[in-house]
């Protein structure tokens, strides 16, 4: 992987951390990866901890590329400052996204509490908008006191605004659940596609709700909560499409190359009987259909190391020469 | 995060990559991590990008750092080099064990097919053991042909064989599940506690078996077989202890402090009437039982800022004062 | 189990289906079952099959006793009839409750589309109210075009309302969401405790979305949808209490009895030197620790029949007495 | 459901209790449904309550026909006589297959502990076998001591043995992991297709690992080893085949009828202009393709009655006249 810290806007506390999985011939279905961007809560007086690193995890760990914006937060600062970090870090991912193998119109942003709502302004306000929006017990209302005024967004829901994922809790105490309802109201009010799931129990700030994104505290730990993250990958896999995996096998099948020989699926050979009966000759053992049930989607010269008794280099290459001679037959 | 690729034994193509997750005052209770060293399989020939990164990236996920070693292979090597790479690696791991946030005594590692072979020969050949082993669809047996000779593992089995987890296909027809079976009757011969997973389903080489590390291949996506991975983390929380969570708050409870305060959790004020009719007295607010259930675990410091009438600055000090006058009581 | 059919309101056609789980000495921890009373749907003009036994079946699984009432449909009926049928059904649940091993103050109704409607009705409206609601994509506005008018509940949800589990999707394209929306949001006015989980895909009428269900049909089979389910009993669970599970044996613990025997739990008697060396002179395999691990919560009587070399009736009688001898200490 | 209790043997304490799901119009596609018959253990000494009824209703809530065997147990019984009940239950639900709705060739036998042992006799021994095994923790070879003098069956395994699903842990202090480990490298050596789950950590006789299968002990009640059941089910579903779930609509499709009209699935008039522009005449929202999408599994006739404007009888008959004058095209 490769991992980066960039600082944007010219301001070195606003940091953007880049992790970005390996690509290489054998994960040649995800060569463009969808992406997202966390922004963590904090009350706009800081961006947690607990809300980053383990979040932009969980998505890597799903084949999603993943950035970390901390964007400018405390009383000194303002809501048009964090909105613009928010601006520029979502364009830079656009910008590369080539270079950094991910997928331009796949971008989702994941905020939580106060970083949900600047995930949700970035959404609804925002120059640039991301594809799809994850909305962890977001603030969404002005009536809030956080670090700075902020902008109510229900009323900024316009039909602009990408799909949405929501989570919360009833019994949140600190950002109430009435923030999560409104804004679910004004997206299906301009009929934007929606997914929300409001648990009834769970403080503030549950993050992904493991052992591990604690701090040791019991009340940040919660199995039913902790179910958000892999229903969040379910929708983001419909809203921005999943990863291909409708090919038969790594080894070109015959139809493919027009071709029967050592190199193509065993599967095409051993359905076609002039290449069967040739095949057999060589390795009795292909004679078995149970047995050679298993090495159909392999080729000939990957299998044959693995056989009680391989053919000789010799041998493979004059069964290779004799299996290309026999015509393709669709 | 940090990551680094880190040679060998002096070879360039030995390369052990370390992915560290960051330790932050938030993460108080994961400083010294459990880590996972994966051995991607090949038969020796090469090691899969399959099994590499996507399986080092779902540990990760789940608080573990993570290391995959690219170890000796080819068939100009042979299995003693590979041996010592392996050996090399987890030395290192311990060595920078504190350096790297890891613990030095929960290192598992992680195998796969011919990787299987070579973390089950580190655990009972090796000079230095792992902690635990995952062997996912190991070979084990000396008959398989591979890119060199390997020796058989199931008599090496002896008492300081480290617990075991394993998980292979009944299917496998590449590596016969009975390579499974040998080194699980050994375990259990030699009292070893093991864990194992054998679906009846599923060809060789399915790795996380999700459409992210399938190479495009249906046959390498099995949503049953996948299983493996989540089975493995709690058995690995059971052998080498999970995260602590059993705080009740980020916050210093009254008792650790010996003390009454706005700096501690607010419930244990708002189980002594003293500190409870304080509260009140300056936030009428907090006479509802049920709206300040969700407040307990904060500190007053931190909730009146949420408060929809705030206390001012000079309110919030002179009822902090008061707090602290009230003598502890346990 | 026992079954029965109960026809109610001298109405032929308006039956309870009672399905009653076995009690006995090994469920002494369940003799008092939660139940669920399932309203299937069916626009008021019937009662759907797909909505009836399969979630009965499913909350059965779970420990509940289920109940499922075909009420008064079609459009010679009207919506009152249905209520009294509701009302009636929840009445004789709670009458019978001892005789039917079912906890009276323990019964969730579980509604469906317009049976959700008759749940929230009586919930809202019911002279006689259930313990929690649990409804899947339900009717609640008067604007819906169903076999006969039917009343907005919205309006009367108040402090009387039980606690509320929703599920429903966005894309429902006979009963719109707003439906759903909008009880939420009163729910939420009058604070009563609820849980939501509104999935962006999927159809009207889902059930449990599972083949079993589904009539044959493709989009009647959902397995993010089918999450619901899992959720509701987790729900139920913290708003009804779980099944007891803290006992550490069926067989009685020596502190119980105030007696070390061959009836108590050996747990006690190894962890006791006096009762542990007798033991050991009995049976000299319970001097290993590691052997005798598992046997803690069984009783020497229970487990000598297991042992390689039991003892005679004669030796147990004899040892039991040796045990009775030493005095309990705490 | 029908609920039955049948003497075998004309032994009144021999009991098979059937458990049989309604079928109905709307269960079309599982007419004759796979059936699990279940064997509690209990040494042979009974039957426990525990692996017994909990277990039926896990099945049943998949769409099994459950059946469990209260067979001879006791020290005046023999194995014998067990063996002769299971043969007698099985020949009995494949004599009334069809008229319990069940299908004769798709029957589990789920057998725990000693009722494990009789299940694999069953499969093994018996005159008439099971389609598959399911067996938890079984007791396989003759050194355990039970009620009566068992036969090993690792050595009856031979090519008539049905696929066979097994699950222990390798803590079981009461029946060892070897009787589990034996009996597969059976089954592996007579290329029998099995799946096996091992769990490290467990008592012996988990039943369903609930706290509704627990009696109240702790130590009955284990996630991890839950997930048993889960995972059989997806390898019955495997070995008997899974309900079908393919169809587009309950409703017919217009190519199935070769027909247009308002009975047919409103998808194919939607996509054809001829009877689109027809349909927009009558009701003008249908010209909003979004709007349209989530109706086209429905018929005319059934979603009119949904919609805010219903076409009165009358222009529903007219608008369903014209609609079959179009002659149908493919």
């Amino acid at each position: 992987m490769r991992f980066e810290n960039i600082s944007l806007n010219n301001k070195k506390e606003v940091v953007l951390s880049a992790y970005l999985l390996d690509n290489s011939a054998e994960f040649n279905n995800v060569n463009a990866r969808p992406a997202v961007l966390v922004f963590p809560g904090g009350g706009y007086y800081s961006t947690s901890d607990r809300e980053a690193e383990p979040v932009a995890m969980a998505y890597l760990a799903e084949g999603f590329n993943a950035f970390v914006l901390r964007y400018s937060t405390g009383e000194g600062s303002e809501f048009k400052a964090a909105l613009k970090d928010a601006e520029e870090a979502i364009a830079l991912i656009r910008e590369k996204a080539e270079l950094w193998g991910t997928d331009a119109n796949k971008i989702a942003v994941v905020g939580f509490s106060a970083g949900g709502h600047l995930a949700a302004a970035l959404g609804t306000m925002g120059g640039t908008k991301p594809n799809a929006l994850v909305l962890g017990y977001p603030c969404i209302l002005d009536s809030i006191n956080l670090a700075f005024p902020i902008p109510s967004l229900d009323r900024k829901v316009d039909s602009s605004t990408p799909p949405t994922f929501l989570f919360s809790t009833f019994e949140d105490g600190v950002v109430p659940v009435e923030h999560t309802l409104r804004f679910m109201q004004a997206l299906n009010e301009q009929n934007i596609a929606f997914e929300s799931h409001i648990f009834q129990k769970g403080v503030h700030g549950l993050s992904v709700a493991k052992p591990l994104s604690s701090s040791g505290v019991k009340s940040f730990v919660d199995k039913d909560f902790a179910q958000w993250f892999g229903l969040s990958v379910s929708w983001l896999h419909k809203v921005l499409g999943d990863f291909q995996a409708d090919k038969e096998s790594l080894i070109p099948d015959a139809e493919e190359v027009k071709e029967y020989s050592s190199e193509v699926m065993l599967g095409a050979l051993l359905d076609y009987p002039a290449c069967r009966n040739l095949l057999v000759e060589y390795i009795p053992a292909f004679a078995d259909k149970e047995l050679v049930k298993g090495v159909r989607p392999y080729s000939l010269s990957l299998i044959n190391r693995h056989l009680p008794n391989p053919l000789s280099k010799e041998s493979l290459l004059e069964l290779d020469k004799r299996l290309k001679a026999i015509p393709y037959i669709k």
